[in-house]
């Protein structure tokens, strides 16, 4: 008696014996091994490639002869003539089992692969797109057995792909019936494959086989800015990214500015509801140019973004939203159609946003989390997400906490005497020596320190021209170390500080970073409401963390996460030195970059991660600044540089902070100390 | 130890007991009685009205008294003034049981009332709507508990109403916030229940408890006419019934020169897809402005027509209906929304289209079906829709066959010297005497026969202007019976028939009907060539029903339900004598008026007969006329008056047809039976 040969799948492990002629295709599929296939085993889309290993396999226990697999046939020669193959692979289809064989699926052909994250800790995102391809071979019409041309494809579907219930819009019945012709009964059909709430349904239908693919866009859309993604369904690639502003502006800078402006002006959200999606078709027609692709291919799209960002793009009046209690008109994840939204994408692009934490606390909350994943680490992890207004995470398997905070513009190198944002000529990092107390930055545009030979030259085509949110933060952090600011903000004065570059400025000082008015530049200095914004900015940021710590029960958190582009970009010592974030190793202290977006690229690629964060979210402890009495408290505290109260034991094992007062000096008549006592007055 | 109180629900005859206290409406839930309610026993909507009924009730063994029933209260009082009750009804919400009772549930507190149909053997109509209003307590937003207005909005739905898996769209989203509080949180929903593969669904919200009701449209699209009836998805009410010309009829008269527009033209298909559209808006706006109601307040349509017009409103290009093997784009039943259609009732509205049989025998053919139900018949049933194309179909609970048969426009009075559509002036109905061959009958517009005292007077202002379908086949049949015609369809002369009536006509004779001349109006003749257009109508009728009775096995039936407004004038009698009809006991052959229209309303107002129809549908056995052999066989049979070979035995014995024939006679150069023979030679 003979037995039928054994097939080894690496790297699944997964294996089985098969009878003698049995194609690798046909066994992977029995045993459930992710190997790719578009054309159903036909040998025409070549997604099944494989790559046989022959020899000795003590591990699998398994020896594999030369002739294990059927002999090279005519349909690979083809293939390999027209379009090329790797030395070494086979089609899945069309080889077949001769003797006992290991076979190796390289990641390209499979279904579910890992796309790769660039951030080590970063967990690698699976491939389940919402929309693949299918070919199928259509029964033609018979007279006898009368049935529509839609109901004989749904029926390949089935019969071909195990696709059950599948629908289909309007547009696929009006236009099917010349293309299943063209293809002489042969066609490839885009399914969305749907969801618990939505059956699987016809997006597009090419005649013949297809050799494209389909898209989807990954889009962050902030107050600011509107970035987009444009990624390949197929292999999770991101093909091309582009941004524009959010043609909101206009109406208002920030949140409550656009929120008020719905307010005060009668059919303002619907204006702003059509900037935005204006906007965001300019940005889509970019990036399709850029990507040199048909909108059309555009299949499915995820939007991540605040809850006033999310109610305008609806299309929902945000007045709710203005006002204490905050309520959201709706929560949860929405699924429509891009048509609903007027996007000019495929007509039946599905259109995903993810579920908002809260009034405060957005779908881009959501992405983050989902990114981030607080609730699958085991250290007790804060992830901020740092923008004019702060989200923040709190949490670790056990559970998770967020809120949102107000910290205001200044982070953005708003409301900043010399603020700008982070461009070409801005001041991005700052070192200042304790001794001289001198100066020394970094310019954006420049790898050069203003200190080190060349600057001038590097910096000529910009300039100088003001400072940006990371600059202003260092700063503010090194002039508190090098003893120019004492713990409650003030500037000292130069008598004070023993500095020239303190400068008397009304009834505070002014430190100088850089005069260039030798060249006609400006003067760039860091003055006494410079700091308050900070001051303010950062309590804000702090004491948000530190309510969801008392909620949490918890005095220190193990790991932090900086969110969001300025994160990106900031130092964790200097923000750490201004209390900006609570005590931490500062090698914990690690950038996520756009989470946001990512969070968005996750749910675009992986629809399981969809029902993953939906849930998440459902189990996210809310918390509402606004109505929890301590937040004023944490508010005041770290108000303080680091804090007054909380005492920053890691951070002092690396840095000594000055214990300087200039409140007491020469200088009180002009300090604010002594304004705030006449207020008390 | 006391029992609790019987209570016993009539007329469904359902009983449990209950503790004293219970209200009538709890107790109605828990046993499963159908008794309404919107605002979910809050006192507010009045629709649980009950009569307790008093006294002895041995069949029920119960005996209830005066007291049986908590008294009269506050509430229900307050109703009664502002409203009125009709004597002895009580509120279900507010009565509670006190003692046994009987509690009658009037129609008018069912929620699946049954809508009664005029015809006697009709079956009355279950009112399932798909749409149903529900008032709810919606729990305000916390800013401790953060979610969403729409989310607590589908909680309230889903514990106060059971109703679970509640979606809505981004039209609901975009309203719904101001509503809320402007009813206090407390608001009326209208919710489109859903079927397998949709979700219930938002449609409409109103602050507070809504007092009215919302509306669903059944339309009827013929290709010559658009009729519309506008229910009431509470009542199931007809509360305004209109119709129009399909203005596609400006492309082409019958189906196959719109067919050939959309081929010869390019965009043909687009134009006369928006034009069907614009008439059908016409036609809701002209139906709701007659109701007196906003448009937005239709929720649901269904549609039944042809399958050319199915795939000209769908926006489908007919093409592949105009030849074999006439393949559906799709033949299933369809649930859209209004809006894709470019309808401009409620925004969100479902508009659901019932399954088409076969590319011939479209979703008109399936309301026929569901109307006339003779896969619910215990005897064998002939169901003719006769238009410019007729449906048959043909069976009882065993099976159903389904064929069509192209009749042409002759039945309608097109392509008939004399003919004109049925309007007044149109002679509809024909006497011919036997003996003196003369002819008396009747016009649209008056009830004398022409031969009686005051038709002049009588049709003074129409005139007699033409004969219209139901006209020339009494006409046709009455010659037949008076000897005027012969079995082959040959008019015979002056001379043969003995009437100066007969008139030499080209080669053949023709019969005056009605000599207007003197009077200045038209000389009304039934002409050869007529004969010729009536013989091929109604050969392809009987050859099509011929078919269907060779297919079932059987050379009789038991029973002919004619459908349509064409049916609904023709004289049985005359059909049979003509050979239109097979032959049947006279008192069998019924007419259905226009049982398509019908259908369309079962299944606005019964969303369970849709999954019926859709499963009936799936089960009938189509023929296609064109590919069987026999069909031509049957049809040159058929050719004859009545017919060439099958025997009419059961006319035979009301009937005696004589049996001349004109070809072998004095007017034989004359008769197109030598023209025949010239043309085979």
């Amino acid at each position: 008696m003979t037995t039928d040969p054994l097939v080894v799948f690496t790297p699944s492990g997964k294996r089985g014996t098969f009878p003698i002629g049995t194609p690798i295709l046909t066994a992977a599929r029995q045993l459930g091994v992710d190997l790719d296939s578009v054309c159903g085993g036909r040998g025409i889309c070549s997604k099944c490639q494989i790559t046989p290993s022959y020899g000795e396999f003590s591990k699998l226990g398994v020896s594999v002869e030369q002739d294990a697999l059927s002999e090279w046939n005519a349909v690979e020669q083809r293939y390999k003539d027209k379009r090329g193959l790797i030395d070494g692979r086979r089609l899945g289809c069309q080889a077949t089992v001769q003797g006992d064989v290991v076979i190796d699926v390289p990641p390209e052909s499979q279904v579910h692969k890992q796309v790769v994250r660039k951030r080590a800790e970063a967990r690698d995102i699976k491939m389940t797109p919402s929309t693949r391809l299918f070919y199928v071979e259509v029964a033609e019409p018979d007279m006898h057995e009368p049935s529509g041309d839609m109901e004989r494809l749904i029926e390949a579907l089935e019969q071909q792909w195990t696709i059950t219930g599948v629908q289909t819009d309007l547009h696929i019945l009006q236009q099917m019936q010349p293309i299943l012709r063209k293809g002489n009964w042969k066609v490839t059909v885009a399914v969305h494959l749907g969801d618990a709430a939505h059956a699987p349904k016809i997006m597009h239908i090419w005649p013949g086989y297809y050799d494209g693919t389909v898209y989807g866009l990954a889009v962050d859309l902030g107050s600011t800015t509107i970035a987009a993604h444009l990624c390949d369904l197929k292999t999770g690639e991101v093909v091309a990214s582009s941004g524009i502003m959010n043609p909101q502006i206009r109406f208002g800078e920030d949140l409550m500015s656009r929120v008020s402006y719905a307010m005060m002006n009668s059919g303002g959200d619907q204006e702003m509801t059509q900037a935005v999606r204006e906007g965001m078709n300019a940005l889509f027609t970019q990036i399709a140019t850029e990507a040199e692709i048909d909108k059309a291919l555009i299949v499915d799209a995820v939007f991540v973004c605040n809850p006033v960002m999310h109610h305008l793009f609806l299309g929902i009046d945000p007045f709710e939203l203005g006002q204490a209690p905050f309520a959201l008109a709706t929560s949860n994840a929405l699924s429509l159609r891009a048509a609903e939204l007027d996007l000019n994408i495929h007509p039946a692009a599905r259109v995903y946003l993810l579920p908002c934490i809260a009034g405060h606390v957005g779908a881009d909350a959501a992405a983050v989390a989902l990114s981030e994943a607080p609730d699958k680490s085991e250290d007790l992890v804060l992830v901020v997400d740092v923008g004019t207004n702060a989200e923040i995470l709190l949490g670790n398997k056990e559970k998770v906490l967020a809120c949102s905070s107000p910290t205001g513009p200044a982070f953005e190198g708003a409301q900043i005497t010399n603020g700008q944002r982070a461009a070409p000529g801005a001041i991005e990092r700052v070192e200042i020596n304790p001794d001289t107390k001198d100066p020394r930055f970094r310019v954006i545009g420049s790898d050069l320190w203003s200190d080190e030979e060349g600057f001038d030259l590097a910096i000529a085509t910009s300039g100088i021209t003001g400072i940006c949110g990371s600059g202003i933060i260092e700063a503010i952090a090194e002039m508190r170390m090098a003893g120019i600011l004492d713990a409650s903000g003030l500037i000292g004065s130069a008598e004070q500080v023993g500095s020239t570059r303190c400068i008397a400025d009304g009834r505070t000082n002014s430190y100088l970073l850089w005069d260039g008015t030798a060249e006609g530049g400006p003067k760039i200095t860091v003055t006494n409401p410079d700091i308050r914004a900070i001051q303010m900015a950062k309590a804000a940021l702090y004491s948000g963390a530190r309510l969801l710590m008392d909620k949490f029960g918890v005095d220190q958190v193990d790991r932090v996460v900086l969110a969001g582009a300025f994160g990106a970009h900031i130092s964790a010592k200097h923000a750490m030195v201004l209390g900006m974030i609570p005590d931490c190793k500062l090698e914990h202290v690690t950038s996520a970059g756009n989470a946001a977006g990512t969070g968005a690229r996750i749910a675009l690629l992986n629809t399981d991660a969809r029902r993953e964060i939906e849930n998440t979210v459902r189990r996210i402890e809310k918390i509402e600044t606004a109505v929890e009495p301590r937040f004023q408290e944490h508010f005041v505290n770290a108000s303080a540089i680091p804090n007054a109260v909380d005492p920053f034991p890691i951070l002092a094992e690396t840095v000594t902070l000055p214990s300087a007062n200039f409140n007491a000096g020469a200088a009180s008549s002009n300090a604010s100390g002594s304004r705030r006592r006449r207020r008390r007055s």
